[in-house]
């Protein structure tokens, strides 16, 4: 059963707030979880709630920091998190590289020291939308095998770019791994079966077994190519930010752990060429008319789905499911 | 038979000098297409050179232009590159951004009307060599058709990113289609099939039949992620530069058009922390080690087979096509 996106984002931001959290950082934080559920992944969404209230209680994240901000270089604002709640921290720190981009053109944030900043999407589509270029790279805990490996040994090292058109801003948001290990633990729990090349079990055998995946290793999508994405996106962020490295992060799988992977924020302000957010729509509306493979599927735009599912989901409500949902008006009620 | 590297790069400066190219622009240029020879990337090394030499006699690439800088924003370099080659032109830009990025601590070159600037790993290496974390894009003429479609829309895009460690840089280098159309045109030349999934012919049918793909589309690598990136680095690349979208650009596989696809170069100063560029080797050596799914090939690092390559190829010398080499040396007499 659905439930409507209001009430669920009031019970969010409620529980934040009995945690301590200001309301604005609880708004923030909520609508990070909601938006994820909204655009269809729930692995970044409300699920993620009860471990962060735990998180709070046991002191590895701090309900009310911001993040100390030392800008290094005209360009590069340093962020030590301290702790804080992850969108509160990048909100904070996207806004004043937002100030900082009419001096200097481009800007960057090395974010360390912050908690879980969720889904990737919605930070670059809100720069987009303010009219400037977004890329976000993020790290995690080891969970992705090299191309020719079998042990994890890198994060799921997520890549977003929003680009202004001249209609809703191109947003991409892709991980580096060939799926979540949420979608793993789903198939676990439905008893589904894996595709084949999705994942390695403990031992670093090829397996379909979702419950033997789960200790194991997840492929990097694309082969060497993504791999390689996704160990440069390790080493840029580790090298931006001085944070950890895939074998030594902990911190926003478990409640236990200070967060210690890194955020990195990109800002440029597109050029001032005439026409050039109408001829980006016209090339990508031109992509979407060229000739499908399968007549029944119209070629997509990174984005457009996410687009539909979010406004279905505005109307239909969110699927939360009834152990989730229960387990929060618990905790509400604690 | 391997010719000398040392005589095929005097062989390539004595043919850019002839045509008036100054002595260092020469000797960039030549560099760059002994580097993509040496490091196994023949259809971006010396077969470039008769297209090139043809280009600046017909006026569509300035044998000394070096390109005009304009400031936008403290970080933000615009660069008209006044059809110079592309070595030329974004050598001068990665100088002027290396000496800027000491006061802002990042940034971007966004370059238009500049010839193919070639392989991107060899700058990308060398700024990182100089300590600094970097970043290039660049697009091209339409040849990978997008995820689910069947006529060329993109450009190949490709992405280099080089980041400073204890040791040798780490330099990813990759092409955000499934292969190069220089590959396609290779099998063709030798009659040998292609792998199935690469290519569709010009009326959109999936083929392996090498022939008919040359005048078709390449797919793009990892599907519908890998077309998502290639089409991140079309768009970032247009907005920054302001230059073309792939189906309207010309120049860098002809030798009558001026080139209008775009490059964009990013640098960024790494963290300060102690201890990184050490821990960032010890990593990579991790994962070099770590348990891979064949014993007898060894988990790599992008950039080893290249360096490999590389230094196998200054010892042995540089197998270039007779035919190519005949061209040359006529050209040379002419």
């Amino acid at each position: 059963m659905a439930a409507s996106v209001d009430e669920l984002r009031s019970l969010a931001e409620a529980l934040l707030r009995q945690r301590g959290v200001p309301a604005d950082g609880a708004r923030l934080q909520a609508d990070l979880l909601i938006e994820a559920e909204l655009r269809g992944h729930p692995s970044h969404g409300l699920q993620r709630l009860p471990r962060l209230i735990a998180r709070i209680g046991n002191g590895v994240a701090s309900a009310t920091a911001r993040g100390r901000h030392t800008w290094r270089g005209d360009a590069v604002l340093e962020v030590d998190g301290e702790r804080g709640l992850g969108p509160v921290v990048i909100t904070a720190a996207i806004d004043a590289l937002a100030e900082r981009v009419e001096q200097t053109g481009v800007v960057l944030a090395a974010i360390a020291n912050a908690n879980h900043i969720g889904m990737l999407a919605p930070y670059a589509e809100a720069a987009a939308e303010r009219g400037l270029i977004a890329i976000l790279l993020s790290t995690s805990e080891a969970l992705v095998h090299p191309h020719g490996g079998t042990r994890a040994m890198l994060g799921t090292n997520p890549i977003a770019v929003a680009v202004p058109t001249a209609g809703h801003p191109f947003v991409l948001d892709l991980a580096t791994s060939t799926v979540s290990m949420g979608k793993v633990h789903h198939h676990a729990l439905r008893g589904e079966p894996l595709p084949e090349g999705w994942a390695v079990d403990a031992a670093g055998r090829a397996t379909t077994d979702a419950e033997a995946a789960k200790s194991g290793a997840i492929a990097p999508f694309g082969g060497a190519k993504g791999y390689g994405l996704g160990l440069a996106i390790e080493l840029i962020v580790a090298a931006l930010t001085g944070a950890n490295l895939a074998p030594d992060i902990r911190g926003t799988l478990d409640a236990e752990h200070v967060a210690n992977k890194g955020d990195v924020v990109i800002l440029v302000e597109p050029a001032a060429a005439p026409g050039l957010a109408a001829r980006i729509s016209a090339y990508l509306d031109a992509v979407r008319a060229s000739p499908p493979a399968d007549p029944d599927h119209p070629v997509a735009i990174p984005g457009d789905g996410m687009r539909a599912r979010r406004e279905a989901a505005h109307r239909r409500g969110i699927d939360v499911p009834p152990r989730l949902l229960a387990e929060l008006r618990e905790l509400e009620a604690a």
